[in-house]
């Protein structure tokens, strides 16, 4: 560490309302401030440390929530601040960020491609609501999708690194030559489809508008993984661990994975079928999976992803 | 400027939810890239500024408001973040600011004096709800818990900004001998004290809820201005301009008053009696205010101060 340096920043990108933001940043000011305390010890010269925290996420995300329930003041070891905007661009200042963090974030694409949802491209992903890797096409509009939004998201931090600066990243893959639609959590999203398809049957909502409906959500294979963090070449690879997944060794209960993709998707499926259709395709997705429970035994393993870059 | 910096920092404390501090931000934006233009066009080596704003206020503030509603990303000239906590202590890093703003802030306390509520205290208020300057003691409360939060706003201030950086503060005083109850806005808030007696004498609230009750608000004279001001022997004062107040030259309506002070304090005045008091006290005040209008002619003249602080 710089010996005048005063302030280290961290910025969390896609931070949400909490409390795992938290979680991941004290982590990390106390490896720090136990680096900095080691320095200081062999250098006098080493200045006192203030942390100063940036939590990043859409304009969107619920900022008053964050906000209110963070450690109180007097218990923070950090200044805190939010950045609204999306992190498939620049929301910081040039070369003003020590530590970059985030979590199980860049599989939300900056949009869905646009052919998926075109009737007249080979890429139309007419009965599915999610990349499942069964049309190869889909797949690759996905792919393509992701490869570009990964350049952009780490060209931004490149920049609003500081040289030596550290990017963390973390989230979920798949192994190279496993689809989707033989996961457990690849299965969830064809059934949540399927649940629209018999509301679509009863009259609660349309095909057409099912039939324009996407995810933006991909989760690249290893080596696609590999590769789009290789191409930009302001980073070094410092670290990459590729290991399962937490959830992967557990059974889920049905109730479990109702209520975590009902708080990860009920957003986007209000945005585009409106608020009346959720509380309804919940129940029947509850239904059909009491009905039909997913034999994880039976279901290919996905992987999450340890990743240090190291700004040059 | 130095020649060397590449991000410049703007903090607006006590910014609420918008577009004032918006219009505020841009204007120092302006004139610094003016500066900084000059300067470039003199000197090759100056490089090319970002800027970075931080919008501070208390954590219940409604940043979610504040961010959704500022300039797109497209058009904004500056990174965007929020920093919630009460400025009457740090919230920013050591130098980490070269020009602080705040805009009619200070004269809301960090608390209500104790004493003003204090049934054995020579200062207790017992018949008013702020500090109107009829009684002495109460005066004397409210006068000294404004100079304490005053010198811990310009102590924290001085620690956040960088040597040579500017703190702009602006906001409303009195000229020295005039007494709030001789103002407008004195008369106003001793009518919505009336008001909640007569509330009281009809059982919708008690007179001990308005006993304990007082606004934390207090405007200074300007000579304890200046005092409390020149205190901080860590700020040079660059510029102090004490004009008239821009609404003292109007007449203002009744609707606008009422749907004035129902902005400002009916936060306030929920938390002490209740929600369900609000909409009767504005409703009984705009009766008031329509049966004896105020007599703008009459009243003493409130100032605004203007006041540009240099950090040594």
């Amino acid at each position: 560490m710089n010996p005048n340096l005063s302030t280290f920043t961290i910025a969390d990108f896609g931070c949400s309302i909490g409390p795992n933001t938290f979680h991941a940043v004290q982590n990390i000011i106390d490896i720090v401030k136990l680096k900095h305390l080691k320095e200081s010890q062999e250098d006098s010269r080493v200045a006192p440390l203030e942390f100063q925290v940036y939590f990043n996420d859409l304009p969107n995300n619920d900022f008053n929530t964050l906000f209110r329930t963070q450690p109180p003041s007097s218990k923070q070891e950090y200044f805190s601040v939010g950045v609204p905007g999306s992190f498939y661009g620049r929301v910081l200042p040039r070369n003003s960020i020590h530590i970059g963090n985030t979590s199980f974030t860049t599989h939300w694409l900056s949009k869905v491609p646009e052919e998926v949802c075109d009737k007249n491209s080979l890429a139309w992903n007419k009965n599915y609501i999610h990349c499942n890797n069964l049309i190869e096409e889909v797949t690759e509009a996905y792919k393509v999708q992701f490869e570009k939004d990964m350049g952009v998201f780490l060209k931004a931090r490149a920049e609003e690194l500081v040289p030596g600066g550290l990017m963390i990243t973390l989230g979920q893959c798949l192994p190279d030559g496993v689809a989707m639609y033989e996961t457990w959590s690849g299965i969830v999203k064809d059934t949540i489809g399927d649940c629209l398809q018999d509301m679509a049957t009863l009259g609660v909502t349309t095909e057409e508008k099912i039939e324009m409906f996407n995810l933006p959500v991909y989760f690249p294979q290893v080596s696609e993984l590999k590769g789009a963090i290789e191409q930009n070449i302001r980073f070094t690879i410092e670290m990459m661990e590729i290991v399962s997944h937490p959830l992967e060794a557990v059974q889920l209960s049905n109730n479990f994975i109702t209520s975590m993709y009902r708080a990860i998707l009920s957003t986007v499926i209000e945005r585009h079928f409106g608020g009346s259709v959720v509380d309804e395709l919940f129940r029947q997705f509850a239904k059909k999976l009491s009905e039909h429970p997913i034999d994880f035994e039976k279901c290919k393993k996905q992987m999450v992803y340890h990743i240090v870059l190291k700004r040059k």
